[in-house]
Parts: structure tokens; sequence; C-alpha cells
């Protein structure tokens, strides 16, 4: 296997079969040794960081791929930290399509004068721009096609499977009586037949959860969704 | 007539046949004694900002009605600096809708990974809220539905409306070898009919225009415009 990639939280290496291995590190992003899951350096590393963001990415990829939804996923090996997944290119330079159920966060910041926080919203879906520089902008879809990024039939495909697959994690999270407050996913295009799938991790760091009306920290819900 | 409203750079007295009179100010939004159309504050009283502004409004406004748009103009006294228009009220606490010829401003700021300065856009149409507070966040279709501030439909016959509109006042500036790169307008609905209206006013403080590849200043573009 060869090393082509050395993210942040995570290594990924290239197979001969052309699928890639993605290795779960411990490292977790954060500001000045505080844990931070939207912070885009790595603040510090903490022991079984990555092993419980894949026991949580591969329970419910498992269970998305169960239901027919497309996803980059093939397998994983919990105790040595690595999935293995299928090659995919993703949007222009990568998208982050976000699911939101409750007003908090940034759709707060940005649409207060007419929504309180809390406030429930159904299943809304937003597209934002990996641009650390411009502090990932927000974009429409006529903006989306109009810089190429992705076609008005692939945003609409792009919206229906964020609905469909956060409603599916929703659900999960509700059995052990987690509330899904909103949820970040990234897509790309399967490398060989085109197809729109999920790509990247599902765990803590890219969700908001609440339990009993307080805050999951994102180590804590592979804890909670587990036990 | 009842003073109803003091804005920045106009007053609004309303009628008593229940149209209302806009007095266009010789004040002007800026920052410390240096005029900013953009600018939230009052910053300098400039003779014949007010009549200048009115002159240009009443010419496109005019236009406008001439192929059919709708707008709230009705008549204007450019000596008196005033504007009588019909009610209407706006969307939610106020929109503002843009049209872009060319990549520059805050379309930069946001998409600039994507676009290049200056780079042709299609009319490419974008929609912010008024809400100084929040620097007018940039807002789609679905979350503008979802606030209940515009229908979908509404969306539609808004961008379409911006893009008929936007088309007539750059070929219009075109007439006079200036160039449009992007202008925003206010919408209202029709008190009486519940129609969408262009409302506000159409001046170089709405717009960017160049010539010969120089920024035309507002006051300025309408001494080119009219001469």
């Amino acid at each position: 296997m060869k090393l082509t990639y050395q993210g942040k939280t995570k290594d990924v290496y290239q197979r001969e079969d052309g699928n890639y291995v993605l290795k779960f590190k411990d490292d977790v992003t954060g500001v000045d040794g505080v844990f931070d899951p939207g912070a885009n350096t790595v603040g510090l590393s903490i022991e079984g960081a990555g092993k419980a963001g894949l026991k949580l990415t591969t329970y419910f990829f498992e269970q998305l791929n169960k239901q027919g939804i497309p996803t980059h996923f093939i397998d994983s090996h919990i105790d040595e930290q690595t999935m293995t997944v299928k090659p995919a290119s993703v949007f222009g330079k990568g998208l982050e399509v976000i699911c939101r159920y409750r007003a908090v966060g940034s759709f707060l910041r940005r649409y207060g004068l007419y929504a309180e926080e809390n406030q429930p919203l159904d299943a809304f879906v937003e597209v934002t721009l990996k641009d650390d520089g411009r502090e990932d902008p927000p974009i429409t879809k006529d903006a989306l096609a109009m810089l190429d990024i992705l076609t008005k039939e692939e945003y609409e495909t792009l919206k229906s499977l964020t609905q469909q697959i956060a409603g599916v994690i929703k659900a999960e999270l509700a059995k052990k009586d987690i509330e899904l407050y909103d949820i970040k996913f990234e897509f790309g295009r399967d490398q060989t037949t085109g197809d729109i799938l999920l790509i990247d991790e599902i765990s803590g760091g890219n969700m908001r959860a609440f339990k009993d009306g307080e805050y999951i920290e994102p180590l804590t819900l592979e804890k909670l969704f587990f036990q």
C-alpha cells in the first residue's frame, strides 16, 4: 500500500486493486489543546479517538449500504483503525452538505432575525464550500451550477440523498434517546460508475447530538451509542 | 401629508389617497465623511445628491413601466426631490436581490476559490437579508421558503423579474458606453393587488458601473448618463 495523503485526522493509502485505505488517527482537530470538531488544525491526540470514530462510521455506513444508499464504504478493521473505500472524486475542491433539524450554529448566526435558537427545521439542507481561507462560505444551487461545481440535477440528487441519509442517522440515534440537531456530509463521484456516493466518515465530529437537553461531546457519542 | 418614516437618505410621507411620497435627501451613506453606498450610516451631505438619485431613478422606472414591468413608481417632481409611489409591503424584514454580470465584491470574497476577479457571470441572481447586525447574510430559495419569507413560486418570479430589470438597466447604460457589473434591487408586494413590484430607487448607489475600465462613482453616474 502506498501512502498518498496525510490528513489532519486520517492518513490515506492506495491499494494495488485501486481501492483506498483510510487509517483513522487519534489526532483530533482543535485549538490550543482543546477539542473542536469544527477547527482546521490538529489540537491534540486522544487515545481511542480514531477507533471511536471508525466504530460509529462503520456502523452507520453498514446501515446505509444495507438500505441501498450509495457510499464509498467497502469494509473496516476496527483494531487496525482502517477502513477500505472505493475511489471517488470530490465536487470542485470539496463541498460540505449540511442537514438541519434545529436552528443552531451558523444557521442561527446567519438567520437569527427570522429563527429562534433550537427552533425545529424540516431537514433543511444547505451546501458550503470547503475553503478554510474564506470560512467555508454557503453557496446556492444556482451558484454551484454557474461555477461548474455541480449540475442542477446533481444538486437535487445530493439534497435528496442528504435528507435520506440524515433521516437514517437520526432514527438510529433516536433508538438510544439521542436527538440529532444537525449533521454534515461529504459526497463524491464514484470514479468507475460516476454515481454520487457518500464519502469521508460519519462520527461525533460530523454532527451536533443532544441527550436529555445536553450536548454530547463527539467522543462521548460513541460510548453512549454502543452502551 | 404625514411624515411616516425618516430614512438615512429618504423621508417617507403618506398621502391622503393612500400613496406615499419619498423625499430624496442630499444625505448620503458613508463613514467618517467618506461616501460609501454600502455603508449603513449617513456619512455626509452632498449638494445635488438627492436630485441626481431621483433623476436616474425616474428615468429607469419610467423605462420599466413602459415595458410593462411592475414597479411602485407613479410620478416624480425632480425640483422638489419627491417621488410618488404605490404602497407596498416588503418580504419579511426586507430583502436585497442582486444581479451580477461580473465577479466582484462579496461574490468574489465568497467564491474566489472558483472565480477570478471580473470574470463574466451570466446575470447571476442572489438574495441577501437586510440585517445590518448580521452583515446582510446571503440566503437560499429553500431557506427563504422554510422561514416563510417567500414562497418558492415567489422566489422564481423575483429571480426572473430581477434578470429582466437588470437587463433593461444594463442595455440603457450600454447606450452610453457604461458597463454594468452588478446591481441590487428591493421588491415588495403591492398592498392592493398582491403583485410583486420593484420598489425603492435605482441610482448610482445601487450598482457598480464602469466606463473604459474605470469605476464610476455613484454621483458621477448621473452626469455621465445624461450628458
